[in-house]
């Protein structure tokens, strides 16, 4: 195991350091035949990338994907597709404080005690920058599954929350504001919000929310590998969340059943959809909507005490170049992620009628 | 894949349908040379089991494990644990009804568009009845750690909510109540409210929360196989589920980072907790907590339309023996599902450092 | 991982030790809509069985599988189908002798130093009694693989070998008698022979060797799971198996390049077939060929000094009822590994064009 | 799955086509705090090099592998080891005249078949070049595996044999010619033969044998994952092989139990060693031995009649730098592919007891 490989028939293997000379990734089990888009693979990265507006942080990454293989005059061919992106901006000084002593609420402390040893500078495996493997390896699931949409945007920063669900939102205007809410006078409390955090020296948390639309019925591998035990799990596996919930979510828990229950159309769609487009862990042709909480970036620029690797006390400095609010850049993380889920599962279904 | 495996290095394979003649397991990669009190395994069966209480389905099921290897004169040899619990009590005539028609909110309906056949009894595979295999193995791995306290409880019952947090709670009364809510005044409530919504023939969702104290530092596996997110995998693969969050969870993503941050005690544990025991997907040695929301069971003893596998509407009578809430039977499956993430990682960590 | 599950999307987990109550299975990933046969399954077991013949141990199983799960209304629907097959004739008394004493090249040692403990009991778990789960597993693949023939047969037996290739025998002669030689010639004389080995208290090794016709184009996952190495590896997962080659094998390495080519006929079919049917790691439609090597059984009817497990040297005497020569009862068996291994393939084989 | 992973804990997955931009690969799960002397990783990368002989293909690679990750100042971190070798020598143009045309005993027309596209040049993915990034995966894993010695040689090329067993040569001599065979006069007859054999325009075959010193008891994992079981799969997933054996072989399959039985010594080793150190699939402590067998590489300097991809007849030209026989530069790819699987089963061995 070892974690570092993400899906059953499409399979992603991430690699790489924030500072070390790259990260990158194998995907395998690409079918064969699918043409690919590498502007759009990049766009993706884009949405991604760090310094792309005024309320993510400044550093510069071109995180530019170069393919090694398994794809072949713009078509997959159905061998491993290796790629890599080089770490451009190392500022390694940036992290010389932190070199013997733990950030609160961090991985240096856990990683320094599972392994015994850590690449200290920037987080090293820990930082949030190896999700651009994921986005890469989602730009091309997505190209693969072209019939599916998958539309993810933020719905909560900090206490400011977005009440409309989805159906009444129009999602295509996520991407035209900085903070990706597709409500626009939402979007711009938030974007305010978070620059006043932002001067605070402080972080803050939020929601991003999910839908997918066009899913075929059938995704999902009961009993352990439900489709949403998946979504699930793909979701925790992104840096800093903390919750995951589908469909009804935890509201439904206080429902009864009368009021929960999703009653049939004669077409087998159904006149609501607390379910979440999933039953029994099988996609049945509704949208799919999740949440996924974000807390709050644990590098603030104030001072914190701390403790070094020897238990002493000591004081941090909050340093470098960071996120005041993740969730606008998680998005397409949210996406990627939502996109190998439902590709395996696509995969998988091809073999499970005689 | 195939959906019925979950570990990787303590893995648990389940078979069986609700009104087949058995379920069971096999549970490979068990260490060897544990001492396996069987009593307890079926003490741990018998928290899960119907009929148990006023407040649950009146089924009888008397499930009772059988085991077929693995285990010679008492002691686990590491070769595969196969296990069988017969079906004693199956009414299959009960199920007549939804032989040809799908109940709403049911996995009926995508089973059989998956599939394209399905033991229609009770449910077959997608019953909850699968669920008593996961409690056998669960209570095997808990007794090969030892160490590890898992406890989980009732937080809510609809919308009733048991407002302290678990180091306000005293555990050891959550047995103490059938609704296995360890606050004696509100489990009253709780009883009080299901026995009413039973009445009304309705269902009502609810949240168990569990709590693990005692798990080594180092447990999980960046960045795929976190900690927390294979918790949240093997939360959302139980039935009914609609939601995981672990420490601050949904909460946390409206806070600042200088509200959220767990600051250090010198001798690496913390000052706060919010992290829920669990930094970059590692255990960090504090407790792990979280909360998992049920829906309301969606069979309910009232009159629903739905439609047939004809797509002919037909009104379907609520029938049979069904529990009006699951979380207080839940309690154990939580558990259970608790000790398999944990396991499964505690022998993965034994293989990391050189 | 703990060894005991076979196949990725075809998946077999064995349990069970020769002297428990019962050994079986799962298998996970069964497609759904297959018509099983289930006197077919038990005339699959019927060859593999004990007591079936003069020249194979005398013991007495009835081998009677009972299917649990999976197969509703004759039909698979798609779920795990958990199956078991008791244990009658446990004559644990015969055992008693090796409880404390390790049978020279038998696998007591290795399993008391790689556990620490073990089932004794007629070789426990290391017993090729586990054979007969693989067989009810191949049993069911060959069904959903109906258009694939599979044909084992003996082609040595100690120092007699069948020195004609597969194309000029007619294997429909093989289960004709019950060496399972195709050869009636051949058979009588390896009959006699394995008659006198037994008379001298000794057994004797041989060689199964399989044909598989029908098979389609494209079965195999270069570059680590190429069809070869997965039938080398099913092959060699069998009790006393000792050596695989598969086309022109072992004997390919003397020849040259300019005797070796198979020249392509215009349909794809080639002229000659020294590569087996499988031109690097994929079927390329031609028959697939391969002989597997057994050792002697190392249960032999004469005193050998062995030690005990005080490191004491001790006299072990042969006891119990065992085969004189393995390779009669094996021919069910490499076809059943030769069948997961093909329907596995031919399983992932739907998955990777877009 | 998709065939580009090896192993279970120790996990290597490899990328890349002959005559793309880089080959490559990713080791996941290999243990934290091993230095890693990276000269001994290129010297291993060079034993495997084209060009580095008179009788090898006069290709020029200069194979020089950049780690990017997992390795921080010189230690292994427990996190992914991606490392890259660009290609550097890709005559493309080489390989025109087979972008329609299927070589004889080659995989153009399986893969073909299997993805419907392919990257034509040099045999794209199932060119040998791949095993480059299993040598060096091998190099680290011996690193791991310190106590443990592996060493194979050529014991065959073509009809030329070594009768001697490994325990009567001077291994130590193997590296001191350029055919790797460790008998200095067998080695120059063998060189003297493929250099008439590469005269010729012609190829051979040849025998890879392989022992395996200082292995701890207890590797492998009955019942599927025996350990010879994975060394076999490990063996026959290498270009071009055709057969595997260990221990007494197709040999043992003619021998009596009275002969082939290894009685034991006082110490639990044994008198003699046809078991090959490995009994019921778990090493035994005595040394590991198997044999290799390679086909002839399949492109030949000479004309041969074959096929295009619209089925027409058509002569194809043998061109190109090719191998007159490939045993000796397979020496270093069978000790890796026995050092991956060793060292999986030795971080396996260390979570079967409790």
């Amino acid at each position: 195991m070892a974690g570092n490989t993400f899906g059953t028939l499409f399979k992603l293997t991430t690699f790489g350091e924030s500072h070390g000379p790259a990260i990158g990734g194998i995907i395998d089990g690409c079918p064969s035949g699918v043409t690919i888009d590498m502007e759009f693979v990049q766009a993706e990265l884009d949405r991604r990338k760090p310094g792309q507006s005024a309320i993510v942080t400044q550093r510069k990454e071109p995180d530019t994907v170069e393919f090694y293989s398994g794809i072949f005059e713009g078509v997959t061919t159905g061998t491993p597709i290796g790629f890599v992106i080089k770490n451009a901006n190392q500022k390694s000084k940036d992290y010389a404080h932190i070199k013997d002593s733990y950030r609160p609420s961090h991985a240096d402390y856990t990683y320094d005690q599972k392994y015994g040893v850590r690449d200290y500078r920037g987080g090293g495996r820990s930082s949030a920058r190896e999700t651009a493997s994921r986005v890469v390896a989602g730009a091309i699931a997505k190209q693969v599954l072209q019939e599916v949409n998958i539309n993810a945007y933020v719905s909560a920063v900090g206490p400011l929350k977005l009440h409309k669900p989805y159906s009444e939102l129009d999602l295509a205007q996520t991407e035209k504001n900085i903070v990706r809410c597709p409500d626009p006078e939402v979007a711009e409390q938030m974007e305010r919000y978070i620059k006043e955090i932002r001067k605070q020296g402080d972080t803050v948390g939020g929601i991003v929310s999910c839908v997918i639309q066009g899913a075929p019925v059938g995704l999902g591998e009961p009993v352990f590998d439900k489709l949403h035990a998946e979504l699930g799990k793909a979701m925790l596996s992104i840096n800093a969340v903390k919750g995951f919930e589908y469909g009804s979510g935890f509201e439904g828990a206080s429902l009864k059943g009368s009021q929960h229950n999703d009653l049939f159309n004669t077409d087998g769609s159904t006149q609501t959809n607390l379910s979440g487009g999933i039953q029994g862990g099988i996609s049945n042709g509704m949208d799919i909507y999740f949440n996924v909480a974000f807390k709050p970036v644990a590098t603030i620029m104030q001072d914190q005490e701390t403790i070094d690797n020897k238990c002493e006390k000591v004081v941090m400095q909050g340093k470098g170049r960071h996120d005041p609010c993740v969730v606008p850049r998680a998005v397409p993380i949210v996406e990627a992620m939502a996109a190998l889920v439902l590709l395996d599962f696509y995969l998988l279904n091809k073999t499970i009628k005689s």
